[in-house]
This record gives C-alpha cells, structure tokens and sequence, in this order.
C-alpha cells in the first residue's frame, strides 16, 4: 500500500496506475482526504466534483492522463461545473460546454476534479485562497488556486492561465512548477479573455517533467514531453538581470546570483545576458495593451453590473478606455519586435534566467503581488517556467525562472529540468 | 413622411432620426415589415427580438447608433436572446453575457434587432438562408443570414465574422459591403472561436462610409469613420490577380478587368500588381492551419455531440487532427512574413484590387461557394473590403474586393469609398 498517492507527481501517479500499484480510486480518495483536511484553510477550491470524479475513477477512461485527478481554474469552462470567472456576477453560472482543455483531459482519462480559485476576470482582485506554505500570505495571482492545491498536494496537476504573470508569480510563491508556453501553443477556447493577444493557458505541476508532459497532450505538441529524454542535456545559461533587476529585494538577488554559481559549478556554462534595447520599455507597453484589451473583455460586465465589478478591476479597466489605439498599437508592435530580437540575440545561450518575482510571497492576503518579472516575457510570448526549490529570508519559496526563445519551448523544458535537478 | 426607411444607409439613417425627420420607431417598424414580407422566403434570421427592440426604439439610448437597428450572426453572444453557433448542439442556448461588440452596440444606442443566420461554427455546413437576388442560389457563407439581411432591406447593417470568406463571399453573392478589417482591430471576446488566429469579426451594410462608420465604433479606432473627409482621396491601385486567378470565371476576369480600365479612367493610377512570392503557396497553408485550429475549437462538440456534428465539418475536423504541428508552425510563420512582405511590396500603391469571389452565387442552397480569393488575405490579417456594382451573366451581383496594407485600414477604405462611386 502506497502511503499518501496524493504526493507523487503526475507521472508517478500515471506509471503507478499503470503498473498496477495504485488504482485511480486510491489516488482519489488521498486527495480528497488531503483537500479535506486543508482547504479549508487554504482556501485553493470553488467547486469540488466528488461524485462524478468518484464514479469516473472507478471507471476510468484509458488514456494518457487515466485516472488522474487535475483541479481547473474558475476563468475556464466546464459543462458539469459552475465556472465563475471570479466574479460575482457569474456565480452558478453553467456553460454549455467545456473549453478545449478540459475535453482534451477528459479525453486523455484524466478527471476534472474541480474548479480552483481565481481572481477577478484574472485580473488583481483575490478569490479566497491562502498560501499553503503560511496562511498569512498571499498565494499569488490570478491563479491562485491551482498553485496552492498543487503546492499543498491537494492534486498533482492543474491548469492555470497568464496575461501579465499569473502563473509565474504564484507558482514562485506557493513553491510549484508553473510553465506559460510559447503564445499560442495551447488553445484558449473556452477561457474567459482578459486580453486575447497575450493571454496564454499554461499548467501548474510539482516537477518540470510533469508540466511538460501535461503540455504536451494539451497542446498536441508531443515535443514537450521530456520526461523519457531530458536527462544528459546540460544547458547553456544566460544570466539575465531584466531591466526590473532593481525591482528585486536583495536577497532575491542574492539567491539568484548563487543559483547561477551553483548552476555553472555543476557543469553548465552560465554567462551574462544583456537583453535586446527593446526590452527596456516593453514592461510599460505591456501595461498599456493589456488595459486596453481589458477594456474591450470587460465592457459589457462594466457596462451592465457596475455594482459588481472591483475598483481594482475599474480602475484598470477606465485606464484602457483612455489609451489611445496608436500608442496600442504601437505596443503590440514592440511584443512582436522583441519575440524577433530574443531569438536573435540567443544565439549563445539555450535558456535565460531571471527572478520570477521580487521576493517571497508578500504578507496579507487584499493583494497578489507584482508581476514586474513577468510582463516582459509574457507580452513577447516567449516560454518561461518558474522552478521552486529556494528559499526566502522568511523559510518561504522563491523561484528561479528559466525563458526561451519563442516556439523552442522544448529546449527550455530540458533545461529547466535540468535545473531543477541541480539548483 | 419618408418612404421606406429600411433602404437608408446607416448613415443616412442616423442622420434623418438626429435631424428629426425619421423616428427610430418608424424605422424599426419599416425593417419589421420588410421582415415580414420577406424572410418567409430569404430566411436571414434565426430570431427576432421584436418587443425588446420596439421598447428600445419607443426610448432610445443616445450614441452615435441611436436607433438603429442592427443584425448580430448568431455566431455572436447575446445576453438576451438565444445563441446557436448554427449547429443543433446549441438550440436554445441562452449565453450569460452579451459578446463585447454586442455591448458596444447597445452602449452606442444602436438596435440589436435579432440573430442572423450563421453556417455552422462559421464553416461550410449551410443553414436555411437564401439568396435574396434569387433564392435558388446560395448566399454565400459563413455570415449568411448577415449579408442577405443587408441587402434584402430588412436592417442597415449586421456584424460578420470571417476566417477563410466568411464576409467578402457572402458580401459579392448578395450584393453589400462586406468590410472585414486588419487581424486584431475588433474584439472578437464573446464570438465562437473557429479559428483564432485568423478569426475576424467584420461588417456588412450597403455603403462603404457606413462599413468605416460602424467597425470605428465597435473598435473605438475614429480613423475608420471616413464618412466627411474622403471625397478627394483619388487611390493608387494595384490591379492583383492573385495565385488564384485562374479559379475566376472567365466573365469575372473580365468584370475585374473592365472595372479596373474604368478606375483608370475615372483618374486613378492604376498598374499591374505582382504579389511576393511568399503568397504562392499562402492558401494552402491557410488552409492547413484553419483545419488544425478547428481540430481544437471542435475538440468538445466532436468528442460529446457526434451525431450532431455535420459530415462537412467532421472532414475538415479530421483532416486539422492529422496536421503535423510542425506544418502548423510554418504555416503561421509563412503567414506573418506574408504581411510584411505585402506592406513592403505595396510601396507604389495604396491598396489593390481582385476579384471576391470565382463568379456569381452559385446555384443551390446545399453549399456556400468557394472561398478560394480570400484565404490569402485572411490569413494575412490585412484588411479587405468587398465593393457592389458589378453583375454577371445572370444578373447576380459579381464584387470586387479592394485590400489593403495591415493596419492601413482609413486608407483602404478612402480608396473603397472612391471606387464605389467609379465603378
């Protein structure tokens, strides 16, 4: 008898299930338990699916991902769940089909276990959910919920989505793997937009293998799972300060600056990265297409339940009705110029790194932190991953993450992997 | 007391109600009766939303659109009045939300009368529409029920959208102004996706100053609002056969060719267009990557609805399932280039014309004719327009499509305006 399944990662889980040493309902069942036992000061869930996710397991459909249980952030649709999108105004709201993702796990066996918290629209108005790591804290945002039900072994995988940084940032605060894929990779269909041309589906998970794994039945992109190949690759590393380095608190900085040591005395070659002009003012663009996207997916909820909406949310969303459409344009254009200028400039090195947020995860639970480490990344499009494993002033996570050119997520996977092995 | 107000332009319309000569209540009931007496035969409308319309009309909120009625494709949702995607999975479904363009039609004042005919999920499988100029032959498709509401007389303008020809064909079929502008330019947040990266909403109505008139409203981009300043604009043309050249029948070659010796003579510089080679190849690719992106916007309707999924659409469902990602990637790549290169090569001229569409309508309601002069540009993302005026060996409306550099969509529709009075 495998003592506490709901730890082993996915594909543990998956080979164990295969192998016959664990069944789908035992592995359901110490979920369950462990989201029991804490959600209830963690706060990670909106909706749980026992019944349907008990009879699905008992029954489970064959497949990659047979019998696994994946907890959905409440931004994505599902046919048998509410799906709030965080707001107010869609409480109970049913949608009349599942988002792509969600049928392409129900297809691949794994079991839609439930809805986990998200923020407003995904925007910077929190849901419920504490830090599992200390219940004061912040888990991040805007998909909170995935982060803390992955870091708090309430699943092994769960689906997050990223606009500025928020997949990056939780997964650094709660101490998880959080892979946003290169723009476009995976299909969007059926996920509330906040701002279509940078809004990315991506996976929270416990391992990089794993984050590539699930990627790849999401997206198709087979590519992406590493885990049978990864192992004698040794990246070539550019250390990349962001012109956000400032933004760092200083023991961030320092536990950066040894990874990179560390990384370079365990074999890989890590050199400065001085990154594109380009990137210099693309965090501020960022900011102005994404309000003004915002602008355009939130007007009819605007429109039509002021009441309802957060002045956070307001606020962002009347900036964007100001921007004007040449400096937006304008800006969409630099994200397209800078995914170009990257690539070029990689040409050294296979991967960057960088910190994935300033510091640990901030005290309080009214705000989720700053994506001033991800702005950049996500607006080029290009692949990034947090990788957990350090540790703040506080004994609180901090992560490391790793970039890579547009379209080479791959390449970023095995060095990620690779990493995170040797960090 | 004005004589059949449903066959005023948008503009005009909007102009007589702010003047005082017309009442949106008069205008709403001349579209109601047209309605009645026609769509019996034509079948443009999947839903009418007549009381709520005639509340509005009866108290009409201030905008730009005030009073106006207007036809949504019911690809589009809306928050009170059923949505169906056209297939039968969706009968009935009632969305929790009004799609962004929606909202922004009523915040403008304007209508939103009912629901027109789409195909289903915007690709071939027909609905009940027919053609208004002879209702033996097709509309065209996707946005059927749009483009014959518009030039039957019933409403002054719908929304369309448009992923291979879904609004320039139907546009020359029936005989409107199809405008479907630069990829990205209007928000498609609450519009089916079919294929996201080449999806476009756009517009039908029966002037080129009002096609600018109402997407400057639904994207906030006032340059698109041409309607007091392009008079003097005479265009340098571009006359492109296109790759596909040899699909025009032999009479549309001849229309397109004769129109453009018209052009010349009416003082535009017109010569001899040769397209980059990039676009050799382009409709093909279109053509790929369409079928791979359907593969996942169909994923939940295939896998949960079989029996209700159309052949036409299983096929091309299939055909996006086998597609290589890696084919994908290029074909999106070739795309991008493809619109630099376009900006690059049209240095000499400010926009260019080819035919819409092989010929007339085709006859028969169990197909929706053949996209094959629109793939590329879709897919290029820039901004096209079809012009009324010309007629085939039948008397059925032949159009011309006019196109333009991306993001040069004022000018392009300077350059329509122009053409439309010189055809």
């Amino acid at each position: 008898m495998m003592s506490q399944p709901n730890r082993l990662s996915l594909l543990h889980a998956a080979s164990a299930i295969s192998d016959g040493q664990l069944t789908p309902e035992t592995l359901l069942a110490s979920c369950l338990d462990r989201i029991a036992e804490r959600d209830g000061d963690v706060g990670a869930w909106m909706h749980i699916n026992t019944d349907s996710a008990k009879a699905r397991a008992g029954n489970p459909v064959t497949g990659p991902l047979s019998g696994l249980p994946i907890g959905i952030k409440d931004l994505i649709d599902t046919v048998d769940m509410p799906t709030g999108y965080g707001s107010s105004i869609y409480e109970g709201h049913q949608p009349a089909q599942d988002a792509t993702c969600v049928a392409t796990i129900r297809n691949a066996g794994g079991i839609v276990l439930g809805k986990t918290v998200s923020t407003e629209f995904a925007y910077f108005q929190p849901g419920k959910t504490a830090n599992p790591n200390d219940l004061g804290r912040t888990p991040g945002g805007s998909s909170s919920g995935s982060a803390a039900a992955v870091a708090d072994y309430h699943v092994p995988a769960a689906l997050g989505t990223q606009t500025a940084g928020s997949i990056i940032r939780p997964a650094s605060y709660c101490g998880v793997v959080g892979y946003k894929p290169s723009y476009g990779f995976l299909p969007l269909t059926g996920i509330r937009p906040l701002a279509p041309s940078m809004d990315h589906l991506g996976v929270m998970t416990r391992t990089v293998k794993d984050a590539g794994f699930l990627a790849s039945i999401l997206g198709r992109r087979p590519e992406l799972d590493i885990h049978k190949d990864s192992d004698n690759f040794v990246p070539t590393i550019g250390f990349c300060q962001t012109p956000q380095w400032d933004a760092a608190e200083a023991s961030t900085q320092s536990l950066i600056e040894d990874a990179a040591i560390r990384l370079g005395k365990a074999g890989a070659k890590v050199s400065s990265f001085a990154l594109p002009d380009i990137f210099e003012t693309l965090a501020n663009a960022h900011g102005i297409a994404m309000d003004y996207e915002v602008s355009f997916t939130g007007l009819y909820d605007v429109s039509n339940h002021p009441d309802q909406v957060s002045a956070k949310f307001r606020e962002r969303f009347d900036a964007g009705m100001k921007v004007l459409t040449s400096d937006y344009d304008k800006a969409l254009d630099q994200a397209k110029q800078s995914r170009t200028a990257l690539s070029d400039a990689m040409v050294d090195c296979d991967i960057l790194i960088c910190p994935s947020a300033p510091g640990e995860a901030p005290v309080g639970l009214n705000a989720t932190g700053d994506p001033v480490f991800n702005r950049i990344w996500t607006f080029s499009g290009v692949p990034c991953i947090n990788i957990p494993g350090l540790s703040g002033p506080n004994n609180m996570p901090v992560g490391l993450q790793v970039i890579g050119r547009f379209g080479d997520d791959a390449r970023m996977l095995k060095a990620a992997d690779w990493i995170s092995r040797h960090l």
